[in-house]
Protein backbone atom coordinates (compact mmCIF):
# COMPACT_ATOMS: atom_id res chain seq x y z
CA UNK A 1 0.00 0.00 0.00
CA UNK A 2 1.78 2.96 -0.97
CA UNK A 3 -0.81 5.73 -1.22
CA UNK A 4 -2.13 8.54 0.96
CA UNK A 5 -5.54 8.11 3.04
CA UNK A 6 -6.67 11.29 4.12
CA UNK A 7 -10.13 11.64 6.08
CA UNK A 8 -12.60 14.57 6.26
CA UNK A 9 -14.18 15.26 9.17
CA UNK A 10 -17.10 17.56 10.81
CA UNK A 11 -20.52 18.06 11.42
CA UNK A 12 -23.92 18.86 9.51
CA UNK A 13 -22.99 21.82 7.35
CA UNK A 14 -19.14 21.95 7.94
CA UNK A 15 -18.89 22.24 3.87
CA UNK A 16 -16.90 19.23 3.80
CA UNK A 17 -18.27 18.28 0.28
CA UNK A 18 -16.93 21.70 -1.00
CA UNK A 19 -13.83 21.43 0.24
CA UNK A 20 -13.23 17.63 -0.91
CA UNK A 21 -13.83 18.94 -4.48
CA UNK A 22 -11.33 21.59 -4.17
CA UNK A 23 -8.71 19.93 -2.30
CA UNK A 24 -9.31 16.59 -5.01
CA UNK A 25 -9.00 19.39 -7.85
CA UNK A 26 -5.37 20.89 -6.01
CA UNK A 27 -3.83 17.33 -5.57
CA UNK A 28 -4.66 16.59 -9.82
CA UNK A 29 -3.61 19.80 -10.88
CA UNK A 30 -1.00 21.14 -8.16
CA UNK A 31 0.43 18.45 -7.24
CA UNK A 32 -0.15 16.26 -9.94
CA UNK A 33 -1.29 13.13 -7.98
CA UNK A 34 -4.39 10.71 -8.86
CA UNK A 35 -7.24 11.08 -6.68
CA UNK A 36 -10.04 8.79 -5.71
CA UNK A 37 -12.92 10.06 -3.97
CA UNK A 38 -15.58 8.29 -1.53
CA UNK A 39 -17.89 8.87 0.89
CA UNK A 40 -19.54 7.28 4.11
CA UNK A 41 -21.39 6.15 4.52
CA UNK A 42 -21.88 4.73 0.95
CA UNK A 43 -18.98 5.01 -1.63
CA UNK A 44 -20.20 1.81 -3.53
CA UNK A 45 -23.41 0.22 -4.62
CA UNK A 46 -23.69 -2.11 -1.81
CA UNK A 47 -22.97 1.03 0.58
CA UNK A 48 -24.86 3.42 -0.88
CA UNK A 49 -27.91 0.67 -0.44
CA UNK A 50 -26.63 0.85 3.73
CA UNK A 51 -26.34 4.93 3.68
CA UNK A 52 -30.34 4.82 2.45
CA UNK A 53 -31.16 2.73 5.65
CA UNK A 54 -29.08 5.05 7.51
CA UNK A 55 -29.67 8.70 6.63
CA UNK A 56 -33.59 8.77 5.88
CA UNK A 57 -36.03 7.74 7.99
CA UNK A 58 -37.33 8.15 11.74
CA UNK A 59 -34.13 9.53 13.96
CA UNK A 60 -35.09 6.64 16.08
CA UNK A 61 -35.04 4.60 13.48
CA UNK A 62 -31.74 2.16 14.70
CA UNK A 63 -30.80 2.26 18.24
CA UNK A 64 -27.21 3.45 18.82
CA UNK A 65 -25.25 -0.16 18.66
CA UNK A 66 -26.94 -1.57 15.34
CA UNK A 67 -26.33 2.21 13.50
CA UNK A 68 -22.85 1.46 14.35
CA UNK A 69 -23.28 -1.82 12.55
CA UNK A 70 -24.56 -0.61 9.60
CA UNK A 71 -22.09 2.19 9.79
CA UNK A 72 -18.96 -0.14 9.99
CA UNK A 73 -20.64 -2.46 7.15
CA UNK A 74 -21.11 0.36 5.04
CA UNK A 75 -17.46 1.49 6.11
CA UNK A 76 -16.38 -2.08 5.44
CA UNK A 77 -17.61 -2.41 2.00
CA UNK A 78 -16.54 0.55 0.55
CA UNK A 79 -12.99 0.38 2.27
CA UNK A 80 -12.48 -3.20 0.07
CA UNK A 81 -13.82 -2.11 -3.37
CA UNK A 82 -12.64 1.37 -3.55
CA UNK A 83 -9.91 2.66 -0.85
CA UNK A 84 -7.91 -0.54 -0.66
CA UNK A 85 -7.50 -0.80 -4.28
CA UNK A 86 -7.22 2.59 -4.72
CA UNK A 87 -4.12 3.14 -2.06
CA UNK A 88 -2.36 0.15 -3.17
CA UNK A 89 -2.93 1.84 -7.04
CA UNK A 90 -0.67 5.03 -5.04
CA UNK A 91 -3.89 6.86 -5.09
CA UNK A 92 -4.20 9.97 -3.02
CA UNK A 93 -7.62 8.48 -1.46
CA UNK A 94 -9.90 11.17 0.20
CA UNK A 95 -13.30 9.89 2.00
CA UNK A 96 -15.69 11.60 3.50
CA UNK A 97 -16.14 10.57 6.78
CA UNK A 98 -14.48 7.37 8.44
CA UNK A 99 -14.43 5.57 11.54
CA UNK A 100 -14.07 8.86 13.69
CA UNK A 101 -17.64 9.66 12.65
CA UNK A 102 -18.65 6.27 14.73
CA UNK A 103 -16.35 7.08 17.47
CA UNK A 104 -18.31 10.24 17.79
CA UNK A 105 -21.91 10.20 16.38
CA UNK A 106 -22.23 6.34 17.91
CA UNK A 107 -19.97 6.14 20.85
CA UNK A 108 -19.42 9.56 22.56
CA UNK A 109 -22.63 11.02 21.75
CA UNK A 110 -24.46 7.58 21.10
CA UNK A 111 -23.58 6.12 24.30
CA UNK A 112 -22.21 2.89 22.45
CA UNK A 113 -19.67 1.73 24.89
CA UNK A 114 -15.87 2.12 24.07
CA UNK A 115 -15.07 -1.62 23.50
CA UNK A 116 -17.32 -2.09 20.88
CA UNK A 117 -15.94 0.91 18.97
CA UNK A 118 -12.82 -0.42 19.58
CA UNK A 119 -13.46 -3.47 18.16
CA UNK A 120 -15.48 -1.96 14.93
CA UNK A 121 -12.71 0.41 14.18
CA UNK A 122 -10.03 -1.61 14.29
CA UNK A 123 -11.10 -5.72 13.93
CA UNK A 124 -13.52 -4.80 11.20
CA UNK A 125 -11.30 -2.00 9.09
CA UNK A 126 -8.03 -4.34 8.68
CA UNK A 127 -6.39 -1.75 10.78
CA UNK A 128 -5.66 0.71 7.60
CA UNK A 129 -6.44 4.12 8.97
CA UNK A 130 -5.92 7.31 7.43
CA UNK A 131 -2.77 9.30 7.66
CA UNK A 132 -4.29 13.21 7.81
CA UNK A 133 -7.54 13.79 9.67
CA UNK A 134 -9.19 17.12 8.62
CA UNK A 135 -11.74 18.04 10.60
CA UNK A 136 -13.91 21.01 9.57
CA UNK A 137 -14.96 22.90 12.75
CA UNK A 138 -18.10 24.87 12.79
CA UNK A 139 -20.46 26.18 15.41
CA UNK A 140 -23.08 23.94 14.88
CA UNK A 141 -25.89 27.13 14.51
CA UNK A 142 -24.15 28.16 11.88
CA UNK A 143 -23.63 24.51 10.28
CA UNK A 144 -27.02 23.62 10.29
CA UNK A 145 -28.38 26.65 8.89
CA UNK A 146 -26.23 25.90 5.87
CA UNK A 147 -27.35 22.74 5.44
CA UNK A 148 -30.79 23.25 5.70
CA UNK A 149 -30.22 24.77 2.53
CA UNK A 150 -29.47 22.20 0.87
CA UNK A 151 -32.94 20.19 -0.10
CA UNK A 152 -33.13 16.52 0.00
CA UNK A 153 -34.69 13.91 2.09
CA UNK A 154 -31.11 12.59 4.12
CA UNK A 155 -32.23 14.54 7.01
CA UNK A 156 -31.96 11.71 9.68
CA UNK A 157 -28.99 13.24 11.46
CA UNK A 158 -29.82 16.78 11.22
CA UNK A 159 -33.52 15.98 12.55
CA UNK A 160 -31.63 15.24 16.00
CA UNK A 161 -31.43 19.00 17.28
CA UNK A 162 -29.08 21.25 18.28
CA UNK A 163 -27.78 20.04 21.61
CA UNK A 164 -26.86 16.93 19.41
CA UNK A 165 -24.68 18.81 17.26
CA UNK A 166 -23.11 20.54 19.92
CA UNK A 167 -22.25 17.47 21.54
CA UNK A 168 -20.75 15.91 18.49
CA UNK A 169 -18.56 19.30 17.71
CA UNK A 170 -17.19 18.74 21.57
CA UNK A 171 -16.45 14.76 20.15
CA UNK A 172 -14.66 15.76 17.60
CA UNK A 173 -12.45 18.44 19.30
CA UNK A 174 -11.54 16.23 22.05
CA UNK A 175 -10.74 13.37 19.80
CA UNK A 176 -8.97 15.94 17.63
CA UNK A 177 -6.64 17.21 20.98
CA UNK A 178 -6.09 13.08 21.78
CA UNK A 179 -4.60 12.24 18.37
CA UNK A 180 -3.15 15.37 17.11
CA UNK A 181 -0.47 13.47 15.02
CA UNK A 182 -3.24 12.33 12.83
CA UNK A 183 -6.13 14.78 12.88
CA UNK A 184 -5.90 18.76 11.79
CA UNK A 185 -8.34 20.84 13.22
CA UNK A 186 -9.45 23.97 10.60
CA UNK A 187 -11.94 26.76 11.35
CA UNK A 188 -14.67 26.19 8.48
CA UNK A 189 -16.39 29.18 9.58
CA UNK A 190 -14.97 31.30 7.23
CA UNK A 191 -15.29 31.43 3.08
CA UNK A 192 -14.43 28.48 0.78
CA UNK A 193 -11.04 30.13 -0.23
CA UNK A 194 -9.83 30.78 3.06
CA UNK A 195 -10.75 27.26 4.36
CA UNK A 196 -8.95 25.36 1.49
CA UNK A 197 -5.57 27.87 1.38
CA UNK A 198 -5.39 26.84 5.29
CA UNK A 199 -5.78 22.86 4.56
CA UNK A 200 -3.30 23.04 1.72
CA UNK A 201 -1.00 25.19 3.49
CA UNK A 202 -0.92 22.50 6.43
CA UNK A 203 -1.20 19.57 4.04
CA UNK A 204 1.33 20.13 1.13
CA UNK A 205 4.59 19.51 3.47
CA UNK A 206 2.63 16.67 4.80
CA UNK A 207 2.80 15.38 1.33
CA UNK A 208 5.98 16.32 0.61
CA UNK A 209 7.47 14.20 3.50
CA UNK A 210 5.70 11.17 2.60
CA UNK A 211 6.86 11.13 -1.08
CA UNK B 1 -35.86 -11.33 32.19
CA UNK B 2 -37.88 -14.15 33.06
CA UNK B 3 -38.84 -16.09 29.88
CA UNK B 4 -37.34 -19.03 27.56
CA UNK B 5 -35.21 -18.17 24.61
CA UNK B 6 -34.86 -21.06 22.29
CA UNK B 7 -33.05 -20.54 19.22
CA UNK B 8 -33.59 -22.92 16.00
CA UNK B 9 -30.06 -23.62 13.97
CA UNK B 10 -29.07 -25.67 10.35
CA UNK B 11 -28.09 -25.69 6.99
CA UNK B 12 -31.23 -24.47 4.09
CA UNK B 13 -33.81 -27.25 3.91
CA UNK B 14 -33.86 -28.42 7.41
CA UNK B 15 -36.65 -27.87 8.39
CA UNK B 16 -36.33 -25.04 10.67
CA UNK B 17 -39.48 -23.07 9.63
CA UNK B 18 -42.00 -25.90 10.03
CA UNK B 19 -40.46 -27.05 13.38
CA UNK B 20 -40.64 -23.97 14.65
CA UNK B 21 -44.59 -23.68 13.56
CA UNK B 22 -45.05 -26.65 15.09
CA UNK B 23 -43.01 -26.18 18.56
CA UNK B 24 -44.92 -23.08 18.58
CA UNK B 25 -48.33 -24.50 18.56
CA UNK B 26 -46.91 -27.41 21.14
CA UNK B 27 -46.10 -24.30 23.81
CA UNK B 28 -49.68 -22.38 23.17
CA UNK B 29 -51.98 -25.78 23.17
CA UNK B 30 -50.17 -28.26 25.66
CA UNK B 31 -47.53 -26.44 27.80
CA UNK B 32 -50.45 -23.35 27.50
CA UNK B 33 -47.20 -20.83 27.54
CA UNK B 34 -47.24 -17.44 25.80
CA UNK B 35 -45.09 -17.40 22.95
CA UNK B 36 -43.33 -14.81 20.78
CA UNK B 37 -41.86 -16.43 17.04
CA UNK B 38 -38.74 -14.39 15.39
CA UNK B 39 -36.43 -15.16 11.98
CA UNK B 40 -33.03 -14.23 11.32
CA UNK B 41 -32.07 -11.72 9.02
CA UNK B 42 -35.38 -9.89 10.12
CA UNK B 43 -37.75 -9.72 12.31
CA UNK B 44 -38.38 -6.31 12.54
CA UNK B 45 -39.57 -3.55 10.03
CA UNK B 46 -35.32 -2.24 9.88
CA UNK B 47 -33.99 -5.83 10.19
CA UNK B 48 -36.46 -7.04 7.13
CA UNK B 49 -34.64 -4.38 5.29
CA UNK B 50 -31.16 -5.95 6.10
CA UNK B 51 -32.74 -9.16 5.57
CA UNK B 52 -33.28 -7.66 1.72
CA UNK B 53 -29.75 -6.70 1.19
CA UNK B 54 -28.44 -10.17 2.65
CA UNK B 55 -30.33 -12.91 1.00
CA UNK B 56 -30.84 -11.27 -2.42
CA UNK B 57 -28.24 -10.80 -4.93
CA UNK B 58 -25.05 -11.99 -6.16
CA UNK B 59 -23.39 -14.62 -3.86
CA UNK B 60 -20.64 -12.48 -3.76
CA UNK B 61 -22.28 -9.37 -2.82
CA UNK B 62 -20.74 -9.00 0.39
CA UNK B 63 -17.24 -9.98 1.99
CA UNK B 64 -17.48 -11.76 5.21
CA UNK B 65 -16.57 -9.05 7.48
CA UNK B 66 -19.19 -7.02 5.80
CA UNK B 67 -21.82 -9.76 6.32
CA UNK B 68 -21.31 -10.50 9.85
CA UNK B 69 -21.66 -6.97 10.60
CA UNK B 70 -24.65 -6.52 8.82
CA UNK B 71 -26.35 -10.21 10.54
CA UNK B 72 -25.09 -8.16 13.77
CA UNK B 73 -26.83 -5.60 12.77
CA UNK B 74 -30.27 -6.83 11.88
CA UNK B 75 -30.09 -9.31 14.81
CA UNK B 76 -29.80 -6.95 17.53
CA UNK B 77 -32.79 -4.72 16.30
CA UNK B 78 -34.69 -8.01 16.39
CA UNK B 79 -33.56 -8.62 19.89
CA UNK B 80 -34.04 -5.25 21.09
CA UNK B 81 -37.40 -4.86 19.72
CA UNK B 82 -38.97 -8.07 19.48
CA UNK B 83 -36.82 -10.88 21.53
CA UNK B 84 -35.83 -8.78 24.58
CA UNK B 85 -39.34 -7.10 25.52
CA UNK B 86 -40.87 -10.61 24.80
CA UNK B 87 -38.30 -12.68 27.08
CA UNK B 88 -39.24 -9.52 29.97
CA UNK B 89 -42.95 -10.70 29.78
CA UNK B 90 -42.30 -14.19 30.37
CA UNK B 91 -42.62 -15.54 27.12
CA UNK B 92 -41.04 -18.31 25.35
CA UNK B 93 -39.19 -16.44 22.26
CA UNK B 94 -38.14 -18.84 19.23
CA UNK B 95 -36.11 -17.24 16.35
CA UNK B 96 -34.86 -19.10 13.41
CA UNK B 97 -31.87 -18.46 14.00
CA UNK B 98 -29.50 -16.31 16.25
CA UNK B 99 -25.58 -15.93 16.59
CA UNK B 100 -24.52 -19.57 15.90
CA UNK B 101 -25.34 -19.00 12.28
CA UNK B 102 -22.67 -15.37 12.27
CA UNK B 103 -20.64 -17.93 14.00
CA UNK B 104 -20.81 -21.12 11.15
CA UNK B 105 -21.20 -19.11 8.26
CA UNK B 106 -19.07 -15.69 8.23
CA UNK B 107 -16.79 -17.47 10.83
CA UNK B 108 -15.66 -20.85 10.51
CA UNK B 109 -17.10 -21.10 6.37
CA UNK B 110 -16.34 -17.60 5.99
CA UNK B 111 -13.30 -17.12 7.31
CA UNK B 112 -13.88 -14.17 9.20
CA UNK B 113 -11.47 -14.12 12.03
CA UNK B 114 -13.00 -14.90 15.69
CA UNK B 115 -12.15 -12.39 17.55
CA UNK B 116 -14.30 -10.22 15.40
CA UNK B 117 -16.98 -12.50 15.34
CA UNK B 118 -16.39 -12.78 19.75
CA UNK B 119 -17.00 -9.19 19.82
CA UNK B 120 -19.67 -9.02 17.57
CA UNK B 121 -21.46 -11.80 19.17
CA UNK B 122 -20.74 -10.87 22.70
CA UNK B 123 -20.28 -7.22 22.81
CA UNK B 124 -23.50 -6.04 20.66
CA UNK B 125 -25.85 -8.75 22.00
CA UNK B 126 -26.23 -7.37 25.46
CA UNK B 127 -24.88 -10.70 26.51
CA UNK B 128 -28.22 -12.50 25.80
CA UNK B 129 -27.92 -16.05 24.66
CA UNK B 130 -30.58 -18.76 24.19
CA UNK B 131 -30.98 -21.10 26.51
CA UNK B 132 -31.41 -23.75 24.62
CA UNK B 133 -30.05 -24.25 20.92
CA UNK B 134 -32.47 -27.14 18.75
CA UNK B 135 -29.73 -27.63 15.76
CA UNK B 136 -31.57 -29.69 12.59
CA UNK B 137 -28.77 -31.32 11.55
CA UNK B 138 -29.29 -32.76 7.99
CA UNK B 139 -27.51 -34.21 4.64
CA UNK B 140 -27.20 -31.01 2.48
CA UNK B 141 -27.74 -33.03 -0.76
CA UNK B 142 -31.13 -33.87 0.83
CA UNK B 143 -31.68 -30.11 2.77
CA UNK B 144 -30.69 -28.20 -0.83
CA UNK B 145 -33.48 -30.47 -2.89
CA UNK B 146 -36.27 -29.40 -0.18
CA UNK B 147 -34.64 -26.11 -0.17
CA UNK B 148 -34.98 -25.50 -3.60
CA UNK B 149 -38.79 -26.13 -4.05
CA UNK B 150 -39.54 -23.21 -2.56
CA UNK B 151 -40.07 -20.45 -4.86
CA UNK B 152 -38.63 -17.22 -4.04
CA UNK B 153 -35.27 -14.68 -4.92
CA UNK B 154 -33.69 -15.07 -1.46
CA UNK B 155 -31.35 -17.87 -2.93
CA UNK B 156 -27.54 -16.25 -2.28
CA UNK B 157 -27.22 -18.76 0.28
CA UNK B 158 -28.49 -21.31 -1.44
CA UNK B 159 -26.43 -20.39 -4.32
CA UNK B 160 -23.39 -21.12 -2.69
CA UNK B 161 -23.35 -25.12 -3.69
CA UNK B 162 -22.73 -28.21 -1.92
CA UNK B 163 -19.23 -28.17 -0.79
CA UNK B 164 -20.07 -24.70 1.10
CA UNK B 165 -22.97 -26.40 2.59
CA UNK B 166 -21.22 -29.19 3.88
CA UNK B 167 -18.61 -27.29 5.50
CA UNK B 168 -21.70 -25.66 7.32
CA UNK B 169 -23.00 -28.56 8.32
CA UNK B 170 -19.73 -30.25 9.62
CA UNK B 171 -19.44 -26.26 11.39
CA UNK B 172 -22.27 -26.72 12.80
CA UNK B 173 -21.94 -30.24 14.23
CA UNK B 174 -18.24 -29.04 16.15
CA UNK B 175 -20.25 -25.98 17.47
CA UNK B 176 -22.39 -28.22 19.09
CA UNK B 177 -19.99 -30.70 20.31
CA UNK B 178 -18.66 -27.58 21.99
CA UNK B 179 -21.50 -26.38 23.81
CA UNK B 180 -23.30 -29.92 24.82
CA UNK B 181 -24.92 -28.36 27.26
CA UNK B 182 -27.03 -25.06 25.07
CA UNK B 183 -26.69 -26.90 21.67
CA UNK B 184 -29.43 -30.44 21.04
CA UNK B 185 -29.01 -31.76 17.82
CA UNK B 186 -31.90 -33.32 16.05
CA UNK B 187 -31.93 -35.74 13.15
CA UNK B 188 -33.61 -34.36 10.74
CA UNK B 189 -33.66 -36.26 7.97
CA UNK B 190 -36.90 -38.24 9.45
CA UNK B 191 -40.72 -37.04 8.67
CA UNK B 192 -41.90 -34.20 10.43
CA UNK B 193 -43.60 -35.44 13.08
CA UNK B 194 -40.73 -37.50 14.49
CA UNK B 195 -39.08 -34.39 14.22
CA UNK B 196 -41.11 -32.85 16.18
CA UNK B 197 -41.84 -35.61 18.72
CA UNK B 198 -38.42 -35.77 19.25
CA UNK B 199 -37.91 -31.68 19.95
CA UNK B 200 -40.63 -32.34 22.54
CA UNK B 201 -39.54 -35.32 24.51
CA UNK B 202 -35.54 -33.04 25.09
CA UNK B 203 -37.22 -29.84 25.38
CA UNK B 204 -40.32 -30.70 27.95
CA UNK B 205 -38.13 -31.65 30.80
CA UNK B 206 -35.20 -28.50 30.61
CA UNK B 207 -39.00 -26.18 30.31
CA UNK B 208 -40.15 -28.36 33.76
CA UNK B 209 -36.97 -27.35 35.03
CA UNK B 210 -36.34 -23.77 34.45
CA UNK B 211 -40.06 -23.35 35.62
Amino acid sequence: MSGFFISFEGGEGSGKTTQIKLLANWIQSVWRGKVTVTREPGGTLGAELIRKLLVTGDKERWDSVTEALLMTASRRDNLMRIIKPALDEGDVVITDRFFDSTSVYQGVVGGVEPAIIEALNTLCLDHICPKVTILLDIDPEIGLQRSNRSENDETRFEDKGLAFHQNVRKAYLDLAKEDQDRVMVVDASRNEKAIHDDIIAQLEPILRAAQ
